[in-house]
């Protein structure tokens, strides 16, 4: 028969003088959280039966998950921040709020700070010509009623064609792929830069190690972040996934999502190149975005998340 | 009213997948915690209404746990690890295995691969002659019958007087206040070293600052870890806690148990300091250990938590 304890009022006593229920300082919610935990935590190697090796290999592995900075990559490829949106799109449309750009996952690799640009922006530093292939993005930022919102904020950040980041990879310039453009009059916005590469988790990095014993990959389609943000509205975080991509519906972080795929468009004529003022085959994608109205003044900021800041 | 999905079809599908349900690669073990963690913490999300912030504050904790190696320490402070030995101790109690010494929490500081000695060591380096009370202490490690055990091995650690271990105390020399004693025909170890002093958590940490939030400190009383092995007996893993210390019965980390306490005696009789061969003021401590007989081979054995290893 399997022991189990963590139910008595000995042991429920234990867990909250643990999570500092015997005492009036601190933090009356995080008392809360941690009881609530203390109390999973013990349920779960009660019933699992959890052997002291397993729960010290665990132990490890959170050492080792946040010695390498991965546990916002963990959460995304285990679907819990997937989650929170799918539990966010229903609260809203609980209380009516629905409409607009779908929202998805942020990830692990924003740095704040990118330079501002107004209507439009090259993104990329030039450093992959001849390997990246050239991609002209454009498209425009609508409020609910489907009118033109001049000076929203479209932040965006996008991978390389190894499907790095810069700042988190050293070997790219500073903000390369990671631009914040203001749209016109017209609400639109106009980027140039290349075309990414999906992402790849580090294969030796622990979010992998736990993916192979999950039997799963750690890919993800070529995707394009974006924060679009204006006066009055609600802050949108969203991602667009690029159409063509193998991992585009098997994404590992379960980001793709309907009214998310962007149309990649190739393009291979001369003259059309020319146009462009650039020479050989190049892509051109479009995509617009719509926001909400912000129910709350709070509405219009991003969640308060621990972001990298790239030192200047 | 609160919005739950976590318990509907789709979710619970959801959770599957992404736990490694879809596929038969990996580790089947590992894909039944994973689901189960995964809908304990959608549920957690949904019932204490986690927010945005929160969730992103706790993924942020995370990776500052791990940055800092202090995932051992969390467990340890936050009662998990005592919640262990409990567990095991009604396991035990339900299969007759009881007597001997009392288990208590290894925690986080053990180095592996400390000299051996026969039965008798020093302990200390003498880096902190003049400012550290010389410690003597000894005991006997006895079988089930009360029988001395020859050629046990004691195996104890513990901090000097900032109460900082050796290894993670890059400043103390190699395996300082570590040792492996193996018991002598009567079953009889002997230690010189010093008196230890309370170890407390580094005060910056995010374990220390994870406890401020819960309104608890985080000291531990001055106190000597020991595993004590022996060939067909059960391995054991214990320490003592030292009797007047201030948190001998307020222990973050919840190791002080009946049946662990050591008695200090401090003496001053410089004619008792001549037959040790010191001058001064010195202490004695007598502890002796009972083990139990080993049930299967593999429980003469520690567990396979990863552990710190000196290099040579």
């Amino acid at each position: 028969m399997t022991v189990k304890i963590s139910q008595t009022a000995e042991l429920q006593k234990f867990f909250e003088e643990a999570a500092g229920f015997g005492n009036d300082q601190g933090s009356p919610r995080l008392k809360q959280i941690i009881l609530r935990i203390l109390g999973d935590s013990a349920k779960i190697i009660e019933d699992l039966q959890i052997t002291d090796d397993e729960f010290w290999k665990a132990v490890d592995y959170l050492n080792r998950l946040g010695g390498r900075n991965e546990a916002g990559l963990l959460v995304a490829g285990l679907g819990i921040e997937h989650f929170i949106d799918l539990l966010q799109d229903a609260k809203d449309a609980q209380s009516g709020l629905t409409g607009g750009t779908p929202r998805t996952i942020e990830g692990p690799l924003y740095v704040a700070g990118a330079p501002i640009c107004q209507g439009e922006a090259r993104l990329d530093d030039g450093s992959e010509e001849g390997v990246a292939t050239l991609m002209f993005l454009q498209g425009q930022v609508f409020d609910p009623q489907g009118q033109p919102l001049a000076g929203a904020t479209v932040d965006l950040w996008h991978a390389n064609t190894q499907g790095n980041y810069s700042f988190f990879d050293q070997s790219q310039s500073e903000y390369n792929l990671r631009r914040r453009i203001v749209t016109d009059a017209e609400g639109r916005y106009r980027a140039r830069s290349i075309v990414p590469s999906g992402y790849g988790c580090s294969p030796d990095g622990p979010t992998q190690e736990c993916l192979d014993l999950l039997g799963r990959h750690g890919q993800r389609p070529a995707h394009i972040h974006f924060f679009i943000s204006a006066p009055g509205h609600r802050h949108l975080t969203t991602q667009i996934n690029l159409s063509g991509d193998q991992y585009l519906w098997d994404d590992f972080a379960y980001a793709t999502r309907d009214g998310l795929v962007g149309e990649v468009k190739f393009v291979e004529d001369a003259a059309a190149a020319q146009a462009r003022g650039v020479s050989g085959r190049f892509a051109e994608l479009e995509f617009s975005f719509q926001l909400q109205s912000a129910p709350v003044a709070a509405a219009e900021q991003r969640s308060q998340r621990p972001r990298a800041l790239q030192e200047a």
